[in-house]
């Protein structure tokens, strides 16, 4: 079977990796330059979209913010998994927010904002402090503000007003309530065409200038545990999904409010590929063919950490039991994700020693935080 | 890095598929079509032999009857690892007697044979009954021969004569003591550029005629462990051997005498896809780009069932925990090496309820003689 992914990166790239074995074929279509390439190698398969897509079983993607006229052309071939509403649902942060809502899922309280009048009607309706944030994706790193009083507004709204002029049409602003949460943690899940789910362990994330930098699957949050499945089953089955699906919370005193959800595998779920028995990348696989999903329980106490602008990664780690390095060969530069380091452990003791030991290795510049976040998450 | 693997086959889709997340590029030279390939996707890359080695970082091969004059130059590359004389004695019955003799290695008392008089001299030598075998591959399957009585000698010669006719010019026949095994066991270990070596467990095989069928890692196997590891030590030592290497045994009452080597990863331990945390095939990356070795412990109870001439695998076998397909993509051919399931479980009681539910799916035509020798092996 051949499976055609929507991107050529990292995630396309492990996807093939994952599916080979199983004789799933994974191409990739490249929504830059618009060329069907393998994703391990790069080779271009002078192939349209058209084409890729007649050649290919399934489609589906690696990432949510895909051009409109690609989700329709997708969605028109009858082969698009998890499809364009869920996709298109990932993107938009109204959408999204919808979802949450109708699907009874706590999530933080919000209000769309295209006006000034709209700001001050969320502030009503929210109370301060709030966060901004554009409802489609944001360029050059902008599209995110902090509201802390009234007297910022002003100035706030100044930026929101000359960022939304510079942006697409249907750009808009959602005002959320600011959560004062303990942690961030995460949980993937897949959904079969059957219908079947199995979710893996919550994980719990620390980021680094908004880039995730260090994941631990946790071990002992049955409590966590049973809500983040509860919202996984009401989110995947209200969309009918097909697919791997990543929630992402903030756990309040032990409440998950969901923060946003990604139809699709993700970083967070990088762990999955030495701590479970079957990966998220071929669990997407599996669910998107209509091969049974597979084991998502975890094997061994696990950590990832990401790489993030280097290559500098010493073949000294190698050396640590349990340690895998993913590599992506991807051009050095600045904030790119470059790969990740996965650790595994028969317990969360020995990651500790064994995480311990990776960072005693690696340039404390090169990951700026990890150590303290390592410290404090295992 | 980039590693040019001597041969296209499955051995070497695999080592591509373990070398891609440690950033390692596997290419092929297909000593048939003299082409350089991409192993995964077949993708020809328009080199020869001698722009294939300036390209890459280091050349190894996944199976040892390569053309002479290709072991020369890729020798003559100052990049071959294992390099040429360990290939050349994994392939040359003669030469991989005489290692097994000079390393002190306990194997089959043998006598060469070229002529009559040298068979009769085996007899004297050796006694009956005889394995003969020829010391360079057979041609068609053809190749050996049972020696029981006095009386089939003049029969067993003239076949010989006729075999030696129709050889190479340095063909030979390696006359060699029968011996009366209990049952036959492999080991597959990976030394270092350092020296370092590390060893899997001790794998029990069944073949059914004469291929493969069935592989389960030891796991009580301490006596027997500890002669394998000495085999692996005296026979990689001597060689100053760099890469992965198995050693196949025959358990004579508990003592383990050498049958023969390969210089290169084997099927026999494809169960460390599963079993161990990092599998033969990454180790035999690891040792040949002078990475340091990596765990070679078992992680599980792990067993391997080799997919032979036929496709017809049902899709439900991916829903038996522990269950892992490792399809090779290759045109249905009688007798072929097509795939192979890996299935693991947390201890061998686990492990043999797994595999006899994988056995229930499986067609009996398809799997001859597996039921049996999984009975008896689990």
């Amino acid at each position: 079977m051949q499976v055609l992914v929507l991107g050529a990166g990292q995630l396309a790239r492990m996807m093939s990796l994952a599916g080979a074995p199983l004789g799933l074929t994974v191409r990739a279509y490249d929504v830059r330059t618009h060329t069907v390439v393998h994703p391990l190698t790069l080779e271009n398969y002078q192939q349209d979209l058209a084409t890729g897509l007649n050649s290919c079983d399934v489609v589906t993607a690696e990432f949510e913010h895909i051009p409109q006229d690609i989700l329709e052309v997708c969605q028109a071939s009858g082969k698009f998994l998890p499809g364009a509403e869920a996709i298109r649902i990932g993107g938009d942060r109204r959408l999204e927010k919808q979802l949450l809502d109708n699907a009874g899922v706590p999530n933080a309280t919000y209000h769309v904002v295209n006006t000034e009048t709209d700001l001050e009607d969320a502030i009503d309706k929210i109370g301060l402090p709030l966060v901004l944030k554009s409802a489609l994706e944001g360029y050059d790193g902008k599209g995110q503000w902090r509201l802390k009083t009234a007297q910022e507004m002003p100035q706030v709204w100044q930026e929101i007003e000359a960022f939304l002029a510079e942006s697409r049409d249907e750009q808009s602003i959602v005002a959320e309530a600011w959560i004062p949460f303990d942690r961030e943690v995460s949980v993937i899940g897949a959904r079969g065409k059957d219908g079947a789910i199995k979710v893996y362990p919550l994980t719990q994330n620390h980021h680094e200038s908004g880039i995730l930098s260090l994941s631990v699957a946790l071990t002992d949050a049955e409590a966590l545990q049973k809500q983040a499945v509860e919202a996984f089953e009401k989110l995947s089955n209200k969309l009918n999904y097909v697919g791997v699906l990543a929630i992402e919370f903030f756990d309040v005193k032990g409440k998950l409010l969901v923060n946003e959800i990604a139809p699709r595998v993700h970083n967070s779920g990088h762990w999955t590929q030495q701590g479970a028995d079957v990966c998220q990348f071929e669990n997407h696989l599996r669910a998107v063919t209509g091969l049974p999903i597979g084991d998502t329980s975890l094997v061994e106490a696990t950590a990832m950490v990401n790489v993030i602008g280097t290559d500098n990664i010493p073949v000294q780690i190698h050396a640590i039991e349990g340690v895998h390095l993913h590599w992506y060969e991807k051009e050095k530069r600045s904030g790119r994700k470059m790969g990740h380091i996965n650790v595994a452990g028969k317990d969360k003791q020995q990651l500790k020693q064994r995480v311990d030991t990776l960072l005693k290795l690696l340039a404390k510049e090169d990951f700026p935080g990890l150590h303290q976040a390592s410290a404090e998450m295992l």
